[in-house]
């Protein structure tokens, strides 16, 4: 079968046949219906060095992946040929306190996992290709009625990241609250429709790009601002002088976590789910009282069910751009100028 | 001014010419915009012996109500003369625990509030006249931008006592869960309402009148059931046979109590929010796992004023009626007959 | 090897020598350190008529056991020979969402499960043997260092089973708090050990019995009530008149229902634990606002890990008396006569 | 009546002669039974250039008082002369929403404050003195039976302030958990024995100075740690390698700051309680996923009730010594010097 694969670090990845995969007990070939391109993806192939990861290439990109179940190991009796699912892409050790409730991105004994804190297409062979090889069957999940296996690839990334980010500050989002979304990008956008879905928070979306700020408003933002000098003001106003409740920053630089810093109040979020490396200095007078700040890495199975809810019921739809496999790296390359709103999936 | 009075138990209220009230320390007399009748003023007029409740007629009826602030009393520097408020109808001691956080409802001393377990409209002066005297500053909520009084009025309790009973339940009302709203009239439709605007939970309206499923429909359920024979099936198939994660029965009555524990599931709550004087049986082998049952009443102030950011940005909006204060009879006459969907509010 | 075996519904279990189990894939057979003894072994005994559970005898009686494990099945990587253990007891299908995080006495596929609504010692063998099978590896934990096999067999029910009460109310149990325990019998003079251990509420315990009122004190009850017709009078008074916010009722007879509704405050939980069969009726004006009713059965996975913590740190140490497997029976009978303070343990 | 007042900023307190208070409409004249003394008193004594805090000199000292009631002024009706009470010292607007609930430290109004972000002994006189005038009764909070004034007083700020901290990370304190304390000084001993009252976390307590650690282990620490090179090494141990559930810094200096985020793990919480002006820096790849990084300031009116409750069973007991009004200075001088082990309380 054809896969676009990494074959060593600081490359681009290349479309190769690779043998098909078959299942061992407890595992499952999922057949695949689409399979999500992630900016991660772009840190993958450019940033490291060998050795900086515990894991190497070769391996299959495509850590975001849904499909239909093509092929199950012994033991695995729960599931059926042909069924619909998404793929849970964190493999966590299974055996630890976390694993055990399906926290595994923060699974306690990485060195147990199939491979080191990572998992299909970050590390192991992952979903941009006919098949995906499931390690264990837990981690895939059947999709609810209505929902197609192409929607539903992004929800497992694209919206679970941002889904667990917003559920853990849901006792902060009463009617009267305020949530600022800082990047309404690939997975920003999709926050703000989890956040309209799922409370009656007042929504402000900040972006720079005026495209991203009008996805925000189609996606149910209450108002939208543009980065730059004025936005905190703009932010306070809105909110009567008293800040947010919770400020989702999807990108992380050090400038959109000092705005964030600057318009949280008292008794609030500030939540860390972008990767551009910022950093924000915490001490006692320096933010407001009680304004947590904490980095949220992807989300937990349970939480993927209820994704998958919402995206069957069409509360949480990604924008996406389809692509089929042999474009893949176009994809990423307009991913790399951001001439793309929304998500990629690639569609083998 | 003029008043509707309640002049003596098993009675009707007749419409009189009382003093103006002048507010003492601490208290603040409220010009009335509007005045909600509510189903419980039915039961005060006909139902009550002398000596059953700790407070006796004569009183102004209307505990529902909302205007503009007309005259401070001495000590009150935080609202201004012609601001637009809402009155919280739950008047408590004031200084037990429960009342210190607003909780005045389940109020731990309530031979030292105002009137024993009541409030305006309910042993005290109530909202059915030109103005109302509040006792105590803290129980008048300035409206937010938006929300006009006779709006705001039946917010107060039609809103607020089911927001209260969803509020509590909250947490298990994640995306894949199902709740089921028994009784889709006054209360009920906000009821659906509210879940719709704080939750992504899916709700089920069963009633057996058509144009109440009907207005449940508008309100946004996804599903409506008319009572009967059928109706469990129907909701445990709705659930793929896993029953509800929440039953609010809006009526109250033997027979909503059983359906409400027959579509319930394990680890869930029936909350019983109606007065038809029903009782359910609940026993070890008798209820699922983890079913609780428990009642509400009415709701807090902090909570009041999260109903009232709902209906100031129109996620929220009772159907209501309006009626002028020498209409007023009329309108309790049409809820006797059940004519009446939604709520109706008496405009002074 | 020997066991203690249930050969027909309505008799006496047999002490019969029967072939040692060996593990298939992803199963762990255990090597039985203790197996504790349960009242609802009496119930097995005595009370079923066939075709009334959904499994039927033979089966070695003992759901509450640990051990050491002793061999493991193909794919059991995370346990060693040897290691000691608790078997958690609660077999789910494995699948469903509340076995996904380890709540598998909710089980919502028991049809799948490897007995319908079981375990070992309940439809499949148990504990109270040399051996024991045990289906999923999962079921397995493994003990923390200072806890001796034999002292944490009682903890997976005995333990188990009030920690999960009284941790599903530890919001309500801040200081200024009180519970009533009802019944400090086997499992009720364990929950006084858990209260004490895990929050400051103050503990009033009640019983028939003078020295399960003793055992009680032991265990750190602050106050102690017998049961009688003063004993709801001398709570609310202890309580200052506003009453429990949480009883735990281990009987759960008609009587003990009553008592436990009549001192829960406003805003509590009344918990029934025990199966004597009684019923309380739920009704708007005839329970206090917001008191949640609600049965629990048993605890989950997670939890049982912490109830073992407490046991390795001596913060929970259930009474014991430890009886050899050719003496089991003897144990039973004690049981059944009342004469038996706390748990008794099989030790094979 | 004398009291110890600060005159200007950066100077030394003065023992003086000023006029006793009469208590206003809903005011309160307590007698002091004790007053605490607190290391902010030192930073307000030497720090600040006029102009940097909202409010001046002159005005007497001590932000940690109980007593008696002493006078009540018109239309306080729930208190009695002579009852003893505690003085809750955060002081706020009284009208806004944190301060309805009792959040007065996180007051979102603080213009309209008594005094701006202050309070008794801070910005305005507190309990340094005779008697205390209490702008408004709702601060007077009435001591449990068995609690004597003096014991109560450094439970109003040496109490409340580690009680905050701990109870809202409660969630995270299930047995099995671990808490690191950082600092066993004035805040951090009480904080150690919240900690073993109102949960089974296992609690490490690090200090620089051994009779500190030896004061920690008596308030029931489970192990100490001296600060230094190998802490953190000895604290992940401790832990199986996995960390801290809850950091409660009770310093504040980079160094602690550094060392609790070292010893946190993810899903965890790191606490800054201290104000010894440490900064820590938080980036997504710098500090553990999901550690909550969060500063807190005193805690709430509900939380002073718990805290006397607390106080009032023996289950918490700071560590205090005694100094007659006229002797306060020396109190100072001690704690400067640092040779006080626990609390100051001036007895006037």
């Amino acid at each position: 079968m054809r896969a676009l694969r990494l074959t060593q670090w600081k490359s681009e990845p290349e479309l190769v046949e690779v043998p098909e995969p078959t299942p061992g007990p407890q595992q499952v070939v999922v057949r695949i219906g689409g399979a999500g391109a992630c900016h991660s993806d772009l840190h993958l192939m450019g940033e490291f060095e060998p050795g900086t990861l515990p894991w190497n290439p070769p391996f299959t990109l495509g850590h975001e992946n849904a499909g239909w179940v093509h092929a199950l190991g012994e033991g695995v009796t729960h599931l059926r040929v042909g069924q619909p699912v998404a793929v849970y892409g964190a493999w966590g050790c299974g055996t630890c306190a976390r694993c055990r409730v399906g926290v595994d991105p923060y699974c306690e004994n990485p060195a147990e996992a199939p491979v080191p804190s990572g998992g299909g297409g970050l590390g192991l062979d992952g979903g941009m290709a006919e098949y995906e090889l499931v390690p264990d069957a837990r981690h895939v999940v059947p999709l609810p009625e209505g929902l197609d296996p192409v929607d539903a690839a992004p929800l497992t990334d694209a919206g679970l990241t941002p889904y667990h980010a917003v559920r853990r500050s849901w006792h902060r989002l009463a009617p009267g609250s305020t949530t600022v979304v800082i990047g309404a990008g690939g997975l920003g956008h999709v926050g703000v429709q989890i956040l309209k879905a799922t409370t009656a928070t007042r929504v402000i979306a900040v972006d720079t790009r005026p495209e991203a700020l009008r996805l925000a408003e189609e996606c149910g933002a209450d108002l939208t601002v543009p980065s730059g000098d004025t936005a905190a003001e703009q932010i306070r106003d809105a909110t009567g002088g008293l800040g947010a409740d919770l400020v989702l920053d999807f990108v992380g630089a050090d400038a959109t976590l000092r705005l964030g810093a600057s318009v949280a109040r008292m008794l609030s979020d500030l939540t860390i789910v972008g990767i551009a490396r910022g950093t924000l200095p915490v001490s006692f007078f320096g933010v407001p009282y009680e304004m947590s700040v904490q980095t949220t890495y992807w989300g937990s199975r349970p939480e993927l069910v209820e994704v998958l809810d919402l995206g069957a019921r069409g509360l949480v739809r990604p924008r996406t751009t389809r692509f089929a496999l042999q474009d893949a790296l176009g994809a990423y390359e307009r991913m790399r100028e951001g001439s793309l709103l929304g998500r990629a999936v690639i569609v083998p």
